[in-house]
């Protein structure tokens, strides 16, 4: 299986329900850094997994949605915690839906699977993985 | 599926048996950086892999019991090399007894794998994953 | 010289006052990784710039003021904005007195400079130097 | 399963066709920052994955054929775009022939499969992964 | 002291000249991962070194003058080897040009120094630093 | 200025005297990535800080020296705690030694100072810095 991944990062506030949380129940935010694993069987005509421009603007599109904003004003999220898991999952799906629509070129649609994993500091990632 | 992964560190001393092991047949010792990853097919009920609060504190609690030692007076690992792959299973099993025993919350049973990455300098590491 | 470093991490909310910050100037968030790093000519009896266990203790606490919350709401920063480069000023100030009240222990009053840096993504950082 | 990861890089110059590359269509360079993982279900009688002098002295010996030279020129590659992809394939069935044919140690014959990732910058990385 | 650092990356061709270098007198490449740190003694009325868009723009522009090139080709480096400490100080005085013509903005003007830093694998670095 | 910096590491065991070093005071060990950056105001002749290949082999042999050993019976260190400032001092005068001995070359007189840093975890490093 080949796979290619790209890097990009995005800003919010937002705060936590439930007590497990302690102190994130607070308004707090976060930096989360990106990375998008794209996995595929056989490469493309071009000899790559994806096209890294394309791939690299359509993460920028769907960061752009989120970036600098407050979580729990987003309808996207009404009634969730956007823990870093529902995050992941959440560009996930964004992601899926592009590479489906063709927005990453003709040769994205060999890819299999994908992987978003979201990096909150040193010491602390979470990620989601799923089939197209 | 879902990760969720928490690091820290333990330092030990210990030595190798094997010519294998060249130099490293010798006392010597390691900073080892710990990663270690939880994984299941869907979110609790707060939005999450683990409470990472209670996944770091027994992270802790077994590096613990490691931590400032020799690991070669160590009855755990009598007759056997502390190689960087055995003390990612050794970690293992006894995270693995933790998320089984309900220590990490009972929330927690529905992680489905564990993997436990131990970084030995910038140019190696290794790991045992698992499930539960 | 001689230098010792910590490192830990906060993340909080905020604002920014100023055309210039774009779409930061709307309700958002941040990780930041902080390095502290502790330097003097010569090292104490010991044989160290500072006691590690004390120097990450009083990181904690200074950090535990600002963690998980709102800083627009911080009297602290009333009227300012809190960018990487004050807020590494912040903690300077707050660390440097504690240096000098002795909470990092006597063999600390040998400390002749501090620098304190904000890591805000894999692309971004703050710092800011000072003697004591 | 158990793993175990070695690192080492290489330089070296090339050019693509294909209008998808853009500007890399020009002659250029890279500096690939190489990780090898294997991964066996359980370890050999030394308690490893694979003798780590032994992988890393061959992984450097697979490098060394393409350290320090214009890819455009190899007659490995001639007709083909030597992507991040392609190249991580290349030095995976390098590294598997050399596992196969004993060139690791006997041991290493437990060894079931193989990841090669080449990280091109800080935001970018390709990898092939496959049986033995 | 406060210090703000960017981070962007470029990939060339080039070979250089002199035994010193051996293999490395072979035409190949490098992918170098650029840090450029900006510092001043006061903030500007924002409360910031300088402008983090401005400087990251002004940094790709200037890369962009690199990026995907063959070097060796370059007229700006006839007869010169393109060494990393030699493509630092190039960028070093690209940038501290633009900071004196007002290219980061009028208050860019009280950045007193710069160093450049390029990262050329994960074992090896070089840099410039110089006063504006 | 100019730095250029090369990277090695090293493991040992040691334990440290005094109760300020709590747990540490038992015998257990380290590994310690090692940075040396060699600073100088212009370059030489061939464009370079140093030669990078003489500079790697002076530090692996430097490092050499402590690998794989239990530093408490290390004479160099009697009555000593080899705590990582002082082993940067160590490594940093057998390399200042190295340098002025034209071990690293003649153009490396021109090298005026060296800053060795030691890391010994992702979360904490020491360094001495100082002139040749």
């Amino acid at each position: 299986m080949y796979s290619l991944n790209v890097r990009d990062h995005f800003m919010i506030a937002h705060s936590f329900s439930g007590e497990v949380f302690g102190p994130a129940q607070r308004l707090h935010g976060a930096t989360y850094v990106v990375d998008v694993t794209f996995t595929r069987p056989e490469l493309d005509g071009d000899g790559v997994v994806v096209d890294i421009g394309l791939a690299s603007q359509r993460l920028d599109a769907v960061l752009g949605a989120l970036r600098y904003r407050n979580l729990d004003e987003d309808p996207a999220f009404a009634g969730r915690n956007t823990t870093t898991e529902v995050l992941a999952r959440t560009i996930f799906d964004r992601l899926a839906d592009a590479v489906r629509a063709g927005a990453l070129g003709e040769g994205a649609r060999g890819i299999k699977s994908l992987r978003v994993t979201l990096r909150e500091s040193h010491v602390a990632w979470g990620s989601y993985e799923g089939s197209l």
